[in-house]
């Protein structure tokens, strides 16, 4: 249905400031997640484990329990160009399913990397800049995480190293032409650069690269390095979630302006964790606090289901296992799922604090195929403007069979954590009927 | 320069509501602009002459000498999902160029289509449903309008049927797959649906196309269609820069709220004259009401320097001469650009009212060479995080020519009128040095 002229509604934006602190779950969780373990020792990691890898605040915010951190000033004239992200009411959405619910989304392809993962590579940057670090390593799959880094990196005058998963690097050149913009590096993984690569690309010669390996890869370069450089992450850590709060805390804020009640249902996509935990945990702050009753939905592909499908057990979050053991759900670091356009949710674990909530009941999970995703992300450009990256869309396609089933109005929150721009070839695959499910 | 951490600053955004009406400066100007004349009668366009292209309301407005318009409310709807845009104080890029000048960014591109071009498609898509017009023709060049079009047409339930010159239809293949996505149907131009692109193509067997072609074409299917079809153009035309002027009328209320003294220079891109006028005229209209001492500068490339290099006269819009003449800067109808990446930029002619007022003495143009263009967009990116479009670099590279050359700090605004995240391959080619000058 499209737009009947005397349907309009002019809603405007409340507005909200960008928050001054970080908000970490951990302090309100009513069980304490399990900690990572060395993988040779298996006991819980010190803080001087995780020194050569990390600067030293991000290493007190990895390990952190205390509920606020604040946000340092130059992280917050960085986020204060373009925080708080819209929070917008997707009328032509709703007229498109044909729904009296009202729904929102939390908007963060507004960001000039057009995801919600500059969030966390402003502080990354800034806090190694603080130490001393002249160069980051990093993975990177369709080059979100890598491309946010990389800016964050010329911001504060670090050079940044990035491995990019193969499949990625030879199908999704813009993004790599985005990250030599901004001055970084970009070596395909496996590379032939590191030992890691090495070894894996004699074991698996045809290999189209994972996350996993790629982070092998970014860690080993930054352990080796004599201490200039460091890794950075751009999901599943505490303190990228920790980091990310700054999109939940405006979504409560907002949200509260436009609907007293609260929200019914919130839905985020998770692939590592990071904009779902961040959309999420101060949402579920207020439901611990008795002040929302909203269900939150975490949504992942089939084609990577590590939480629907997965183990919750201790893994390692490479292949070459160089990270800590983490408690989390996960298909087994060795699994290299399907090649889906949803380049970031194709990871084989999931954030330890986001694995933890889901298994204490906290919030639920639910799993999407690609072409149901697509048919989301048309459908939400169509109606609102918005082209959805890949992975919102499968937040986007939950919360709308969350609504067709429901039988009263309900309020419903979507997090979109980007915009799909350079996802444009795999939109006209799914428009000229070529694209599949894979699983 | 990068970010030292004590020089950080948290400045946020003012807050505005989206403008209620649009702004004519044609109301305001000492002189009022030559008429449209019918091409072979050389007498003004009659309200008459114009309807078999453009929906009664959109006749109404391209004539009026009225100064406010009230917007409908569909369209202030749809306004409401992404406006009013960003104002940045660029910290980053004045530390990035050393000045104690302060510099303000009106940012277009968190609109879901990534560019200004929006602002009129909306409301073109939308007197035309209200006319009961079914399907829109338009030409685009890189895609923006295009793209823009194909949305407003899905939103408000018409058909849209896209012109795209063929450099960029070769070239640009994301922009196209936006279109399709959007639900548009794309053709090559010149093509073999229309006897204009059937003449041109005999004409210029090798042509890579050009706008004046593509306009042609869309122009004659619509005036062919017996009644169902209507022609959109996304600039030059007094009704688009009358929809863009919600762009220049934020940001006198945003610069109001930074800058009680406002600001000494204002810069924008011009191509068909969309963005800038729609930056420019509310300023302006502040400046003939002496509320404002603004220089206000529009930016050209010196590939196509309609403004700088072409003559002040009457001229076709386009090749196969279907259009109006308008007494404009043109560089000839026939003036066919080299392929520069900003292919916004790349038409013969300019805005008559733009045209006017320059002419008049009330604003002032300067041309810049590609490689200056690139430079500014790269030093944007890595300053301020947001990739400029190449249009758009223009506008950036005059200010910081002008902030370099002035003794006293001043307050600029750029009018950034879209993001290049469509546009990588041309910045990769310039990271790479790969690109020269083309003039």
């Amino acid at each position: 249905m499209t737009l009947n002229p005397a349907d309009a509604q002019v809603i405007e934006s409340p507005t909200t400031h960008i928050p001054t602190h970080w908000y970490n779950v951990v302090a309100d969780l009513p069980t304490p997640p399990a900690p990572m373990l060395n993988p040779a020792t298996r006991e819980p990691v010190t803080p001087g484990e995780l020194a050569p890898l990390f600067a030293s605040e991000l290493v007190r915010q990895e390990l952190s329990t205390e509920r606020w951190t604040e946000i340092p000033a130059p992280v917050r004239e960085a986020y204060a160009t373009y925080r708080p992200t819209p929070f917008i009411r997707a009328l032509g959405l709703e007229r498109a399913v044909g729904t009296r619910s009202r729904i929102y989304l939390k908007y963060e392809g507004v960001s000039p990397l057009g995801s919600h993962k500059l969030n966390s590579s402003l502080p990354q940057a800034y806090y190694n800049k603080l130490d001393g670090i002249t160069t980051l390593t990093t993975e990177t799959g369709a080059g979100q995480w890598g491309a946010a880094l990389a800016y964050a990196g010329a911001l504060f005058g670090l050079d940044v190293d990035v491995y990019q998963v193969r499949a990625s690097f030879d199908s999704k050149p813009y993004r790599r032409y985005l990250m030599e913009t901004y001055g970084a590096t970009v070596h395909s993984s496996p590379s032939e650069l590191t030992e890691s690569g090495r070894a894996m690309r004699e074991r698996f010669p045809d290999t189209t690269g994972s996350l996993g390996m790629a982070i092998s890869e970014a860690v080993e370069v930054a352990a080796k390095s004599g201490g200039s450089a460091h890794y950075a992450l751009g999901s599943v850590l505490n303190q990228v979630i920790l980091h990310q709060s700054v999109i939940g805390q405006e979504a409560v804020d907002q949200l509260r302006q436009m609907e007293p009640e609260g929200a019914d249902a919130v839905f985020g996509c998770v692939g590592g964790g990071s904009n779902f935990g961040g959309l999420a945990f101060p949402i579920l702050r207020e439901v611990l606090r008795g002040r929302s009753h909203a269900r939150i939905v975490a949504c992942e592909p089939t084609a990577c289901p590590s939480i629907t499908k997965g183990e919750f057990r201790y893994d390692a979050g490479d292949v070459a296992g160089m990270t800590p053991l983490m408690q989390m759900y996960t298909l087994g670091v060795d699994f290299v799922p399907s090649p889906i356009h949803a380049g970031g949710l194709r990871y084989h674990g999931m954030s330890p604090l986001v694995s933890h909530v889901v298994h204490e009941g906290l919030m639920s999970a639910t799993a999407i195929t690609q072409t149901d995703a697509f048919a989301a992300g048309v459908l939400t450009a169509r109606s609102q403007g918005i082209l959805p990256a890949p992975e919102s869309t499968h937040a986007i396609a939950a919360a709308l069979d969350y609504v067709r089933a429901q039988e009263e109005p309900r309020v419903v929150v979507i997090g979109v954590s980007g915009h799909g721009h350079l996802d444009l070839p795999a939109y006209a695959s799914y428009v000229h009927g070529e694209l599949t499910d894979l699983e």
